[in-house]
């Protein structure tokens, strides 16, 4: 089955597996206006009601593996989703089900990888399950960052310059599989996001400002060879908030591999509070092609 | 002059630029037991009286370059040595001094690199200026942490693989002149340091530790290339007991390239809280010679 002019489904019903935020319902929306069914499993403490309340679901716990496959395949869901936050869980907060064991023998010491070695692990287990893993943004194309200038305020030649400095700290660490974020001020290096998110990234980089200079700049890319499909750099109004009320004065992230909640709002947000927001092309840095 | 069979100095007496911290009075205690004299420049808000008070000494703000180099060389230093923590002031508390001013035109763009460009450049121009820089370790030879394990605790196979792990992370971050340090646990970075110092990553990698596994290992490394003259990663039993406080479970340092504040105190302390404490070669992790 193909959705619209979007992506092509093995089955009649997507099966999105949501963590927080709107996105999940975004997708959904998408989804079922295209002529095809969800169903969306939300993962419990993660998931948030007023999104996904409105479309058929079921919350299960992110451990539950054996409930969510045959929750899955109950309602015929050969395609899958993931998208949305979660926080890794703690081991003692797990209490995988029986599947969930067996499962997390298969995945093996990559628990204990980076997120995005993780995430693989997860995908490979569900394709060997049978299902076909999407990523967000077949779905969510008016979602995506695009390359160049999104709002008014333009990036200087000094914030380019920090743009293409954190470009290559995003891929050293990325390269390592420790985050996709950080914050550089004019040549300095504030803050390297590892396990902590972009949100105490962000504070932190705040608080070791350099007073007297123009303010950073926050840079976020996908680690290099990242699968598309799970884990999309996001940012939302709130994102862009934040980086304003700690100094910064840009924002710059993948374009065609960011997830933007509400593009309008994020680029009112930025205008409204002096910020650029700019999409760069992976390795071309300072050179939008807009 | 030649102090002891210890480093050669050009002249009679060692200006020494102290920051925090106890190592300014142990250089001055060696090197005036070897029959040298010391005249130690306090930078202001950062060097600590009951260190610096028992020898010849005058405090002056870190920007006051012009009365630091008129001092040193009224006491006719032309040998020096820079020791202990400063942090990186904002430019509105430096208030330069006119040679300040022009010092720093002559850093230049450095002032706004890592804390490595930042002090190489100034090394340079004390060096331009006549001086002689030498490196805290040549008069500290009883301080630099040595190679393989310093206490009871004997790292595991796990610890040894985070170890190396560790190394991979600080060289790349070390390498775009970020940081010195990372916290790894089981594979997994919890995080990486940059402007923000180790006191305030450990505290994040307590908090974003993963429970139910061994650990996390602190590794803090030189950075590739970098100057053994200045900013050489330090371990004290804080340091210890921090890391302990946290949830680590060891501390893997350079060998031959770390300062331990008071070694005794610092085994004393890993072995009381259970840690293990090992100097590793560089690129050979794992593989202690001794």
């Amino acid at each position: 089955m193909v959705v619209g002019g979007g992506p092509r489904l093995a089955g009649s019903c997507l099966g999105i597996l949501a963590g927080g935020g709107p996105l999940p319902g975004q997708i959904a929306r998408t989804v079922e206006g295209l002529g095809c069914r969800v169903f969306i499993v939300g993962f419990q403490d993660f998931a948030e009601p007023r999104v996904i309340e409105p479309w058929p679901h079921r919350y299960i716990r992110l451990a539950a593996a054996g409930e969510i496959l045959s929750c899955l395949r109950a309602e015929g869901c050969r395609d899958l989703v993931l998208i949305g936050p979660v926080r890794r869980p703690s081991f003692s907060d797990l209490r995988p089900d029986a599947a969930g064991v067996r499962i997390m023998g298969r995945i093996g010491r990559a628990l204990f990888s980076g997120d995005d070695g993780l995430l693989a692990a997860i995908m490979r287990v569900l394709t060997e399950e049978g299902f076909v893993i999407h990523g967000a943004h077949e779905f969510l194309s008016g979602s995506v960052g695009r390359s160049g200038v999104l709002g008014r305020i333009q990036p200087d030649l000094r914030a380019l310059a920090d743009i293409r400095r954190g470009q290559d700290v995003v891929e050293a660490i990325g390269r390592l599989d420790i985050g996709q974020g950080c914050v550089v001020q004019d040549g300095l290096v504030l803050a390297v996001e590892a396990m902590e998110g972009t949100d105490r990234m962000l504070l932190r980089a705040g608080e070791c400002r350099q007073p007297g200079r123009p303010g950073g700049v926050l840079v976020k890319m996908l680690k290099p060879g990242q699968d598309f499909r799970a884990d999309l750099p996001t940012i939302g109004s709130d994102t862009v908030r934040r980086a304003a009320e700690v100094g910064l004065r840009g924002i710059a992230f993948q374009a065609g591999a960011t997830l933007m909640i509400d593009s309008a709002a994020c680029i009112a947000a930025a205008d409204e509070a002096g910020l650029f927001l700019m999409g760069i092309d992976e390795g071309a840095a300072g050179m939008p092609t807009t």
